[in-house]
């Protein structure tokens, strides 16, 4: 009974035929739109944006105002964890996202805790709370967060980096050090997602941005197995409902056989594979999330449309399993009517490709 | 007659024994090396540095007289091509390459056309034929270049990007535009390390660096494509000599085996796939260049050396056809001990290697 309106989303996590291929976009509601802009303007910076649950429940309903997507995702940033960790988040013009307290010490680490995310990130609860209020029953609402491995690079480095100096330093030197950090992050995330959940997320993603900058083997050790450790403790129901997890690894593209078997539900994939080719490798293990080049969105409405439609049809003709989206989040330079052609021609050619194969279409 | 007396590297790019296996890094001429900031000094910047034959061999054979590596690079930059092409080159600080003239007008797309090197790139050619003669017929030298893609990357967005939004809307908007930038580049730059096997180049290297910013069908058609047809109009002799090309594709680790079919005799492969597993993917039809984290030489050298060791091990037991070699360029931040380190340990972690294996030895 909890179930939305339209859970065509949903369904297609769970590898159950859907009429269409659901789609929404990571980082939907952001600055490519100007109502996005002017909440952000009122609000006064973007730490408050995220930590005000009305205006993040605004701007996390601005996409869906202007476009048919298929899910909600809560407006909130990965480095929220880190801040109630104690590492003094604050955004510098141009540089993006740093830390005023980076986790470099021993006694630092081994101080670490993970935060209660009912006290030290009720802000981010009482938004999933107020969206889902707010989207009443419409489409499902995804909640987030970062990978332990992404969530230490910036606590590690103390911002963005190029070189990841800090942490690879730390990995390959005092492995221990950086196993504690990512333990303890990893319990932080389990708490802060299975808060979500009960607060009224109905699909969870992890955001494994940078563990596309590890070798192989250090991908398995530092970055995949704790991910593997949060998907094994979340709460799979709510309501009653399955709540289904995706796990996105940036650059994943060689390990999604390992990905597959992680617990989760289904993966995202970058643009730079064939998903077809994603999906034979991974068989049904679990559905696919993705994954149009988000440079596609600088061309032409019609050009967008020709390119969505190659994904579709690389995906193949029982499109059962499959949820469309860029293959990392839309930039901000995105002219606002390209979304507009790429959601039509997700839903109009999906549509389309379920006649061809009939036996694919939803049966209820 | 020509042969460097240590010719390990030009024997194993081919496929023959090697008594250990070699090893040289990408940018091992570089700001690590407290020698080479102070050429650079003198040089008064990084751009005169480049244009000075003189300057340029200096810093090339820094790391040699350190370093028991077994090759030489020319000291260069790939942005030399677009910068001779009339665009305009100049260095910021913190900021890196620009170009006064970005190409994003047709009319100045249509006006391009491919520079004579021994005209416009005169002193690159000059740098090769004096580093060469400095080097004694000790170790080879590597000439090289960027990729077509990787330098239309530079070319239209004016310098480095984090979105490449303006080639990526060119790409899908008018793909007629970029594959005349694309074709006329590749000219150049076939010319252009011609003109270096002609001045004493014994290998050359081309450098994708942006390649794996691409889907997998773009790929093949922006980059790919003309890195083949360089390739294949390469000088594969001099002096009666075979000189080897390399084609090293940064995050091309989905894509080897389209690679190993374009014609070179190398792959450089970066760290995030397993060594072993990219050489089972690419069988015997082409050597492997890599590939350990640059990250890996932030941590202790004894760390560095097991590091290495590993990727020795997974390469295998009849270590014919590797070159070892990091995944990228040497970071800025590395110290120089590290390097020492490496070398030391890949000669000997491979010699014994050898030792376990003796048909794969050098007989004679």
């Amino acid at each position: 009974m909890t179930r939305p309106s339209n859970d065509s989303f949903l369904r297609a996590l769970l590898r159950q035929p859907t009429e269409h291929t659901p789609i929404w976009l990571m980082r939907q509601a952001g600055r490519y739109l100007p109502e996005y802009c002017e909440t952000r303007r009122r609000a006064g910076s973007f730490l408050q944006l995220c930590k005000s649950p009305t205006l993040a429940c605004e701007v996390t309903l601005q996409p869906l105002a202007r476009y048919d997507l298929d899910a909600a995702i809560l407006f909130s940033d990965i480095l929220t964890v880190p801040d109630a960790m104690g590492l003094g988040l604050y955004f510098t013009e141009g540089e993006g996202p740093r830390f005023e307290r980076p986790l470099r010490e021993e006694w630092a680490i081994r101080g670490l805790s993970a935060p209660d995310p009912w006290d030290h990130l009720r802000y981010v609860v009482d938004a999933v709370s107020e969206i889902r209020r707010a989207l009443n029953q419409s489409v499902p609402l995804i909640g987030f967060a970062g990978s332990p491995y992404t969530l230490a690079c910036y606590m590690i480095e103390g911002g963005a980096s190029s070189d990841y100096r800090h942490i690879k330093a730390m990995l390959y030197n005092r492995p221990d050090l950086l196993h504690r950090i990512l333990a303890v992050t990893a319990d932080a995330v389990t708490a802060y997602l299975n808060a979500q959940i009960e607060a009224g997320a109905q699909a969870v993603m992890i955001f494994d941005s940078w563990g596309g900058s590890l070798s192989a083997a250090a991908y398995q050790e530092f970055s995949l197995a704790y991910t593997q450790r949060i998907v094994g403790n979340l709460h799979t129901e709510s309501d009653g409902e399955r709540v289904p997890s995706i796990v996105f690894t940036k650059g994943g593209g060689l390990w999604l056989e390992s990905i597959a078997d992680c617990g989760c539900d289904a993966i995202g994939v970058d643009w730079t594979i064939d998903i077809g080719e994603a999906r034979r490798r991974v068989g049904d293990r679990v559905a696919l999330q993705g994954n149009l080049d988000p440079g596609v969105l600088f061309a032409s409405p019609e050009r967008v449309a020709a390119e969505a439609c190659k994904v579709l049809d690389s995906y193949g003709e029982t499109p059962t399993g499959h949820i469309f989206n860029l293959g990392h989040g839309i930039s901000q330079f995105t002219p606002p009517e390209s979304v507009q052609a790429l959601v039509d021609a997700v839903h109009r050619h999906s549509r389309w490709l379920r006649k061809k194969t009939p036996e694919t279409s939803i049966r209820s």
